[in-house]
């Protein structure tokens, strides 16, 4: 197969390539890095993306901006940044690869596990994980026949701890070659509008 | 207790003042209609509509557009009128309402059965409940001691249905008046971080 990675040098995106390039020839895109540059938010540059990489099997979206805060400072224009990069970059992948991927394709999506077990500081990206599974369940039903869709909810991962892991206590990390697995699960089978909860 | 509801002129939200006003003093708000005029889409609007009501003890929040369309034909600007306005609208009522409400206070925000039972033509409505029922999870572990949140997430009201009823071949429609009962239970009772599910 041949897969686009969304945030393919990310944490994740990075763990999720290594594992399916044995088996698959891989397409990593991203903002700042990758074979092919694309700004997720901006549906012009996903097209161009899609147009330039020419026949794909599978999309993976492992990268989406949130901002995290107190709920009690959070605005009205907080929110935005997690609606329009996270949420409607991810949308954005499935409305417009739509149109593009193969038969037989699939899209993959990033959620976490902050939607049903909140923490300090993250009512965003509880908000945001929430429209991603929900947006995913609903839109396996009306995909055309034979395309699919899931997402992958994980916990923290291991490798992010020193950097989020104030904020993560008591959660039990999973490394993220683990939750890669999820990935793998999601485009070499043959289910649609899954959550699959990752190292939890 | 002094209870707002914004869409209190709607099919449940009126449903709902009936039932609360045998027991509190209820101000309906809106945006065309009402005691108070109300865009919950506009922040400024919104505090203008504290400070006018003054003291309150309970927001109810039963209204927000969402845009109905196939996935194949939905883009980008049409899921922006579920996120803006059911879903940042009901979040605004809370954002800003939370330094204005009474102590011991409480806000109802409504999703709906979409957002894990979909529909075609559903995909944006499912993201907003989704992303609704998770900000409520997360924010009632954030707002100060003694504030409370929870979602109503009702079925397909009867009354809805010479109108929806086409969208939503079987499911079983529930009473408005049955929905309301879900609002009172979030308001009168003690609960925190709950999503009722409301006539199924």
């Amino acid at each position: 197969m041949k897969i686009i990675i969304v945030g393919g040098s990310g944490t994740i995106g990075s763990a999720v390539a290594k594992a399916l390039s044995e088996r698959h020839t891989i397409i990593i895109t991203g903002r700042e890095h990758g074979d092919v540059r694309c700004d997720m938010t901006d549906p012009l540059s996903i097209r161009k993306m899609y147009q330039a990489i020419g026949e794909f099997d599978a999309v993976i979206a492992t990268t989406g901006k949130v901002h995290f805060a107190e709920l009690a400072a959070m605005t009205a224009e907080d929110y935005q940044i997690g609606l329009q990069n996270k949420l409607m970059g991810q949308v954005n992948l499935v409305l417009i690869g739509q149109h593009y991927i193969n038969n037989q394709g699939s899209f993959t999506l990033t959620s976490g596990i902050l939607s049903h077990d909140p923490i300090r500081t993250g009512s965003s990206a509880a908000m945001i994980n929430g429209a991603i599974n929900s947006f995913v369940k609903s839109a396996a039903i009306e995909l055309a026949s034979g395309i699919r869709i899931n997402a992958v909810s994980p916990t923290i991962v291991t490798e992010s701890m020193p950097v989020y892991g104030d904020y993560f206590r008591g959660f039990e990390p999973v490394d993220a070659a683990r939750v890669a697995l999820s990935y793998c699960k999601s485009i070499e089978g043959l289910q649609t509008g899954q959550i699959y909860r990752s190292g939890y």
